[in-house]
C-alpha cells in the first residue's frame, strides 16, 4: 500500500497566495491493475500560470501542475520502472498512470539534469522556442524587448533573440536577476522596471524602435513598452504576471490606438498549439545548451513540503530562472 | 487666377471638435507650369481618422483629408480636363496637381456614382474588404461581430460576412443605424451598445462564442465582446472611435489574461497596405454591388461650408453609411 501526499486547494487564492491556501494531505493509493504503472515525482515545477489558472481549480481537488516522475511499479511493459517522465499531474508525489494519462517521456538527455525536463527542455523552453520564433517573427538586426527577462521562459527568448541575430532588451525587477543577465548572460541592455527612468532608458537603448515583444509581465511596462514599437511590430503575449494577483478585468481600449497607427499584431499563445513539434523545440535547446549558445540557470527548493514556499517567492520575483522543487 | 478655399487647422480639438476649430480661408493659386493640372473638388469625405489624426497636423496647415475631384485646366497629357480622381489633397476646393500628387484615378464606375470612390469602391470598402478577410480570415459558419456596423466601413463588413457564410452580429449605437440594418439591409442580430442588457444579449446571440471580431469602436464596448471569443479568435482593430475624442493613453494590461487564455490574435491595420491590390478589392465590391449582394448608403451633406459640420454629425453618430460633402 503506497501512501501519496498531495496539496489539494483549500482556500481561494486572494492576492499573493497565502501558505494555508493549499493543504498538504496523505491519500492511499489502490494496488495496480493491468496496463497501471506508478510513478514518483523526482521534480516539480511552479510556474506563473498555476497562480493565473487558479480561478479553474475546484477548491477540494489537487493543485495543478507538472512534474519529471520515475515510474517505480509498472504492470505497463511500455512504461518499465525506472522510466522518467513529465506528467500534468499535479503537486502530488504518488499517481497511478495508464497509457491514456497526460504524459511525455522524457527524451535522452545524455548528460543533463533530470529537471532540465521542466524547463529548458520542457514547457518553458519550447514556449520560448515556439512562442518567439512564430509569433514574433523576428529578423536580423531587429530590436527585440523581453520582458520577465530573468525567468525561465524569458531567459531563453532573450538568448535566442541573440542566436537569431537581434538586439536584444532583457527587461527585469529584481537586483538578482538584473546581475544574472548582465553579467553572466552578457547582454548589453539589461533594465529595471523599477527604475524610475525606465521609459526613458528604453527609448536611448531602442533609437531604432522595437521590433519584437515577448511579454511575461504585462501592465504598466507594457503600456510603456508598446509607445517603442515600430509599424508592424509583432507583440507575443505569453504572460502577464503583474496582473496575476489582481482581478482581472477586460478594459481594451487604450492599446487600440496604438495597435492601428503602428499596424501592431498582438497574440496571446499557449505552447500546445505546438504538440505536434514538441521533441523538435527540445532537441533544438538542446543542441544550442550543448553548443554554449544557451545557458539556464535553476532556482530549486528542496523538499516537497516547502512547495508553497517556492511557488510564493516565484510568483514574487524571488526566483533567477527556473524554480524547480526537488521532491 | 483661381481663388481656392480651404479649411485650415485653426486651434487643438479638445473633445469633439468645434466649428471654430476649422477655419475657412481663401487662397489664390498661381497659373499652371508644364505638368500640372488643376483639380476641383466635387465630393470630400469625412472620416473618423481624421480626428484621431489631429495631433499629426500642424496648426495652421490645410485640414486632412480625401476628395473625389474633377481635372478641370491641364497641362498634363496624361490627366486630361475631365478626368475624376481621389486626391489626399485635404479639405479644399481646387488643388494643383502634378504626377507625384497624392491620388488614384477613379476607374470606370459605369453606372453608379461618383462619391461611392469615397466609399465603398474606395478607401471605406478597401478597408472593409481587405481588413475583414485577411486579418479576420472567416471561414463559413463562424461568428462574427462588426462594431459601427451602421458606417461606412462596418455595413460593408457585415455584407461580405453575409456573402461568406458567417453569422453576423452586427453592433451600432443610434435607432436609425439599428433600423437601417435590421429592416434594409436584413440582418437578424442587430443590437444597440446603449442598450442596458448589451453583454446579455451578445451572449445570447453568441452561443458558440465569436470567432471574428471587426472592431472600429473599441473602449467598454469591445471589452464586453473579447469575453465572448473563441479560442484562437481574430480581432481586426480597424478603429477605435469611442477613444478619438478623449486623451488616449495606453494600458494594456487588462487585455492580456484574455489573450492568453483564448489564444487570441488582435491586429491593428491600415488599408494602405495592400496599395498593390487597390483596384483587385474596387472590383470586387464593384461586382457585389452589382449582383446585389452588397448594399450602400450614404448621409449627404450639401456645401463645402459645412463641412466641419458634417464632421462633427459624423463622429456624433448621426450619419448612416459613408459620410459625404457635396462640394
Amino acid at each position: 500500500m503506497v501512501k501519496a501526499r498531495k496539496y489539494i486547494y483549500h482556500s481561494h487564492f486572494d492576492g499573493l497566495p497565502k501558505e494555508t491556501d493549499l493543504k498538504l494531505v496523505e491519500e492511499e493509493l489502490p494496488p495496480l491493475q493491468d496496463g497501471e504503472f506508478l510513478t514518483e515525482a523526482v521534480f516539480l515545477s511552479v510556474d506563473p500560470y498555476m497562480r493565473s489558472r487558479a480561478s479553474g481549480v475546484d477548491l477540494g481537488s489537487t493543485y495543478i501542475g507538472s512534474q519529471v516522475a520515475k515510474v517505480i511499479e509498472s504492470r505497463n511493459p511500455k512504461h518499465p520502472k525506472g522510466e522518467h517522465l513529465v506528467g500534468r499531474f499535479g503537486w502530488r508525489s504518488h499517481t497511478i498512470c495508464d497509457s491514456k494519462s497526460d504524459f511525455w517521456v522524457v527524451p535522452d538527455l545524455e548528460d543533463l539534469p533530470l529537471s532540465y525536463s521542466l524547463g529548458v527542455l520542457g514547457m518553458p523552453g519550447n514556449t520560448a522556442y515556439f512562442g518567439f520564433l512564430e509569433i514574433c517573427q523576428p529578423k536580423p538586426g531587429q530590436t527585440v524587448v523581453v520582458t520577465g527577462a530573468g525567468g525561465a521562459v524569458g531567459s531563453i527568448v532573450c538568448q535566442i533573440a541573440r542566436i537569431k541575430g537581434c538586439t536584444v532588451i532583457a527587461i527585469a525587477g529584481s537586483e538578482e536577476k538584473i546581475k544574472w543577465l548582465s553579467n553572466d548572460l552578457k547582454f548589453e541592455h539589461v533594465l529595471s522596471y523599477k527604475d524610475d527612468d525606465f521609459g526613458a532608458k528604453l527609448e536611448q537603448v531602442t533609437p531604432e524602435g522595437v521590433d519584437c515583444y515577448f511579454d511575461n509581465v504585462g501592465g504598466e511596462v507594457t503600456s510603456v513598452v508598446l509607445t517603442r514599437m515600430n509599424e508592424f511590430g509583432r507583440i507575443a503575449v505569453c504572460g502577464a504576471v503583474s496582473g496575476y494577483n489582481n482581478d482581472f478585468s477586460v478594459k481594451a481600449s487604450p492599446i487600440q490606438y496604438l495597435m492601428i497607427r503602428k499596424q501592431l499584431r498582438m497574440e496571446g499563445f499557449n505552447v500546445y498549439r505546438w504538440q505536434a513539434l514538441w521533441f523538435e523545440g527540445i532537441a533544438q535547446n538542446k543542441k544550442w545548451l550543448e553548443e554554449g549558445k544557451l545557458q539556464y540557470r535553476e532556482t530549486l527548493t528542496e523538499g516537497f513540503a516547502n512547495m508553497v514556499q517556492a511557488f510564493i517567492n516565484m510568483l514574487s520575483g524571488r526566483n533567477v530562472g527556473k524554480a524547480v522543487v526537488k521532491a
